[in-house]
């Protein structure tokens, strides 16, 4: 089996050794044996050479399932994530007299495991290439656009190749942004099913309220199994099919973490910015978060004003309010967080020290260059910001707009359109655009769109289309006259006029007529040729960071510190300790918490509300062989300083002997800003303390023998 | 002078020794040369005898400022105590072009301090004397209203005959609920001058937000000069008027506190209810505070809901909204503090042991009639809560009730009427009637006595008044019509028509007729009636109580606990540790703040709008002299396990060799229970850390002139 190979590394001719920042990190596995030293220095008694292949034991447990991560913990497929990543398979299986999310689940035996929905899928990686060359070949000497689509063409005939072979699903990566590129082949088991889930009162006890708010009390675990069919190969669900034989399983720690603790943890972290430039950093900070929390806060004020006087408007707005108070207050952290961690400020600093290494000087055309082409997108991000507003915040607008381009797409055949345009792609269409009627108030859509085209008047000459200026005017005065015609004239409110349209547009043909579309007609060519646009800065920035990224090398290697890819949704690994933190003066927070705290947040009402045989067990304090030795109680949750992301949900947490003694499932508050910079002071990561599982597998809701296939040798 | 003498405790034979509950314990300062052993333990440093006497050294130091505590600093009258308790005369003293509220204040030297609003006093005890023989002589025999008035005139003839002597306010308090009575003679200090106060944005930082929510970042403190005649008497303000010599005053420590160090504190707490019966400690907590929180969010819902579609209702009971909203998540706090503590189990369990001595045996029929009398009192408990309510939470109600009482009580000689309906309570009633306009709305107040009678109506026959149903009859629809004729036709909205009639019914005249005024002259029979009913049953559980307090004694003696009378406002000593605590799973509070949490909470916005001075002065870092040896910053405020309720704020708290080291200013959240029941995992209280004033008075807003005369020998 092919092995990586940290090429990209050793071609630099770059020695790792000890990271300055010795919690940070979301390391390739083929980095581990590198940082043997560390690792034995932070506890770890394996062997870190064993964990440099994703392969093979024990990374290969470690397996993308959902949205999230999850790990085998049985000779016989099954499988340990999260209930939150495994909510929907939960859903799926509930019925009106029997509802498994409020319920939970315990499969009596294998017959009684439920299916999940036929497109649940559990990845198990089998291959990990370097493909660095294949892809870029053909791009070198190319430019922007032509360079994005010889690297896009190169990956899809990599893929095209890799899943000629049957039950195989493939990827390519890009690792150290364009620096290399590696193929990722992965076996797609496909029968996968639900054998046990704790009550929703537990798996998400809390809920929006708790999330990402420590300490945390929260049961969010749920056992899966995947099956494949009777000759060992992937297979949609079948009576007939049998547990698949994971390539390795973790198996579960006798003990339980306490503060000071070595831990380590294995997943799938989404994304991360930590090493974008200066510039970046300073527009993050400096422009697009106050930014975005700007005009998020003034999108609020129309609705709740609007929704303060008219009840209807009030419901019907409510999904879009929740979702832009949550962006608003994301942002807001995540602000707070780069500030306090003085982020543009460190990673100036660092930047600069970086340009005056000897590597930086040979770079020296490429980083200039990759900074005029990341100044052409700060050139038009107001705009950018502002027109994609325009289409995620309204609904009439959006359906013309989409409607037209459905049009134009399906006049090419089905490979050749956009993605989202594509066949496939229609049943989703219809879908949304039934759903206008229930989030849609038409004075309500006028004033964002007053909101948003007031701001976008204000940009200066350059940033501004000649389409939406015809269309809106530059004055308020014209704004207001022209949204009060369109939405005057306009049929698109009604159902009908959208799904005849949609007929027409699915096959290409011309749109009845009607004010907002006959806009869109206009409006969608300047959309397409900022598509363009867009397409040609991201190519000229893939051409160019590795530039960037072979100064940054060398300057952390001057520094003595091991650099990592930013995440990219591939296999990482993260170490460090069992850890609580001071969030604000005056508190701490204690890395371990207890049943004490479901008790004292219990109100008996959502999301507060545990089960009566959860309280019961508690009052009763049976928790033999699963307390704490030293709290002398059952523990729930607790806290590690292990670098996390979006993608590490169901992540499993290692003990220093590499058992399995807790599982990822959230982040705290003050982390929230960590996507750009870790911050060892507040990053930290939220876990379930596998002794809760057991106790409650044993003692409140048994499963003697799902603990018995586990705890088996 | 008379020394105190603790009779109550040496008449019961009863010695004192080490409490079980070593940090509950409000003391008289009698108790302290008995608590010796255990002060010792604690880790007290000085003689215990010499806390013993509260009108000489030290504790004469420690006197009634405002509605709070003070203690003198300095040989020439300098006066510690909150910012919170000096507000009126900070307020007094600002101008429309120097708000010293906003500016904060130093007076350069003596001339330039101000003069306090007029009615402002300091009062220093001098004499403190048993008088049970005297108060309780002419009552013996007596019971219900007749030993109530018995008790009250006596008291009152002890007052009068002490205030003979000039310069002197007196008192006579009741300790042991009734068990005995004390005269205390206090000197009236008139003359009150403004020396230092810090900024709003610094003495009240925080404000409501941060009340009561640790951590602290408040420089609650204000300095203030007491003034006496040339002759050294008490005297109004005049310029000629010299500073008063107090005969002892306070040091300040040159260091300061960290957790574990001993501390203590003198001042007088308002009251609480330790002592109270079981059957008492279950009516709190199992109907009063429930049922008070089931009312006020019952009114609070018809006041929000009016707001909802009428900004001028919202706005004319913004007040009354707030205000319910903070007794109704007060009482919510009281009630899961006293749950979280086992608050009914444990008093009961304590209870019955005491009722098992033969002390108890002795008492028990005093003890069972005092239970007896208290259920009466508890079988009229829903009609009393909902009548209180029917005059507070209205406007016209009130008013036409107001109206009808002071005309009955005008027809008297004004010292034979009721308190709050003599001559010098008319400006004050005057005001108020002018204020209805400005918080009334028709429909409203209809809406919230709908509420009320609707759960009158439901009140079982032996709670109803015959007047009560007669002017709202017993059924919804009657209430309807009766509230609709009463506001259909009544004018007491306009001014004019109620201060009329209260220019007629301060001279007991007839009051002109009104639908309101009529149904007043109705119902106030029977509310005199309910006044005489409570001031009997207040008579026999004054009268019943000591019985009950000897079997207490003999119980606690028993436990080889000390007792302490429940708080009266009375000068209390508490003594404990500096101390942080764990307010809730996964959450420890540290007990010492630093000047890093103000600049987390500052905002720039009121009430975290820390003044420029100081967030220089805290980035500039000098903190020479002040700063903590351990946390290397400056600190500010700090917690302990003091045993305080309202009435301590400006409190001093002492270290283990009676230096001053901090000021009483806040509880936390966590103990608004302790009123009823100290539990120590809990209870603390807030002070402002003195090397943080030491710091503001050196560094921030000099007065090195005030610094040295607190430090002066």
């Amino acid at each position: 089996m092919p092995r990586f190979n940290p090429l990209s590394l050793l071609t630099l001719g770059i020695a790792l050794s000890l990271p300055a920042h010795a919690d940070e990190g979301m390391w390739l596995p083929a980095q581990m044996p590198e940082l043997a030293k560390p690792l034995r220095n932070a506890g770890f008694k394996g062997r870190p050479a064993a964990l440099a292949d994703l392969t093979a034991a024990p990374l290969s447990a470690v397996v993308r399932v959902g949205g999230g991560t999850g790990s085998f913990v049985s000779d016989a497929g099954l499988l340990l994530t999260n209930h939150h990543v495994a909510y929907g398979v939960i859903q799926y299986n509930s019925k009106p007299d029997n509802n498994l999310i409020d319920n939970g689940f315990i499969a009596a035996d294998r017959a009684a495991e439920l299916p999940a929905n036929p497109d649940y899928r559990v990845l198990v990686t089998v291959g990990f290439d370097k493909v660095t060359d294949t892809v870029l070949g053909a791009a070198t000497g190319k430019r922007g656009r032509e360079y994005f689509d010889a690297v896009d063409r190169a990956s899809k005939a990599i893929i095209a190749e890799c899943e000629q072979e049957a039950g195989m699903r493939c990827s390519v990566a890009n690792m150290y942004y364009g620096t290399d590129f590696y193929r990722i082949k992965q076996l797609e088991l496909r029968d996968v099913r639900l054998v046990y889930a704790p009550p929703r009162a537990i798996g998400n006890y809390g809920d929006e309220i708790d999330n990402f708010m420590w300490p945390r009390h929260t049961g969010d675990f749920t056992l899966l199994r995947a099956y494949v069919g009777p000759d060992g190969k992937p297979a949609a669900y079948s009576p007939d099919n049998v547990p698949y034989r994971a390539p390795a399983h973790l198996r579960l720690a006798g003990d339980g973490p306490k503060a000071g603790d070595f831990a380590m943890l294995a997943g799938y972290p989404g994304v991360t910015y930590r090493h974008r430039t200066a510039a970046e950093f300073d527009e993050q900070v400096n422009w697009t978060l106050p930014q975005r929390v700007a005009v998020f806060d003034q999108l609020i004020g129309v609705i709740e004003s609007a929704g303060a006087a008219d009840a209807e408007a009030r419901t019907r707005y409510a999904a879009q309010l929740q979702s832009l108070k949550n962006g608003s207050k994301r942002a807001a952290g995540e602000l707070e967080g780069l500030r306090r961690s003085h982020a543009v400020q460190v990673r100036a600093e660092d930047e600069r020290g970086m340009l005056e290494t000897a590597a930086a000087a040979k770079e020296r055309a490429g980083i200039d260059a990759l900074a005029a082409a990341l100044a052409e997108g700060s050139a038009v991000r107001e705009r950018e910001l502002l027109l994609g507003l325009f289409g995620s915040q309204t609904q009439l607008m959006r359906t013309a707009i989409t409607l037209e381009r459905l049009r134009l797409e399906s006049a090419k055949p089905d490979a050749e359109r956009e993605s989202g345009y594509q066949a496939r792609d229609h049943a989703l269409i219809e879908g949304i655009l039934k759903q206008v009627q229930r989030r849609y108030a038409p004075a309500v859509e006028k004033q964002l769109l007053t909101v948003l085209l007031a701001r976008y008047q204000q940009l200066p000459d350059a940033q501004r289309l000649p389409e939406f200026d015809v269309a809106f005017g530059r004055t308020p005065a014209a704004l207001k006259k022209s949204l009060d015609a369109l939405y005057a004239g306009t049929t698109l409110g009604d159902e009908a006029a959208r799904l005849s349209r949609f007929a027409a547009a699915r096959e290409g043909r011309p749109l009845a007529a009607d004010p907002l579309i006959d806009l869109a007609i206009r409006l969608v060519p300047a959309q397409l040729r900022l598509e363009q646009e867009r397409k040609t800065r991201d190519g000229e920035q893939l051409r160019l960071r590795p530039a960037y990224m072979r100064a940054l090398f060398a300057w952390r290697q001057q520094q003595g510190r091991a650099l990592y890819p930013d995440a990219n949704g591939t296999l990482r690994i993260s170490y460090g300790k069992v850890d609580g933190f001071s969030p604000r003066d005056g508190v701490i927070y204690t890395p371990v918490t207890t049943v004490d705290g479901i008790v004292e947040k219990n109100t008996g009402a959502v999301p507060f509300d545990a089960p009566r045989p959860l309280l019961d067990a508690i009052a009763n304090g049976d928790f033999a062989g699963t307390a704490d030795p030293a709290l002398k109680t059952q523990t729930v949750n607790f806290l590690t300083n292990l670098d996390t992301t979006g993608g590490n949900s169901g992540s499993p947490v290692l003990n220093a002997r590499g058992e399995l003694i807790g599982l990822n499932f959230d982040s705290n508050w003050e982390a929230v800003s960590a996507s750009w910079m870790f911050d060892p002071r507040y990053k930290r990561a939220v876990h379930v303390d596998l002794r809760y599982m057991r106790w409650l597998m044993a003692k409140v809701y048994p499963a003697p023998h799902l603990l018995q296939e586990m705890q088996a040798d």
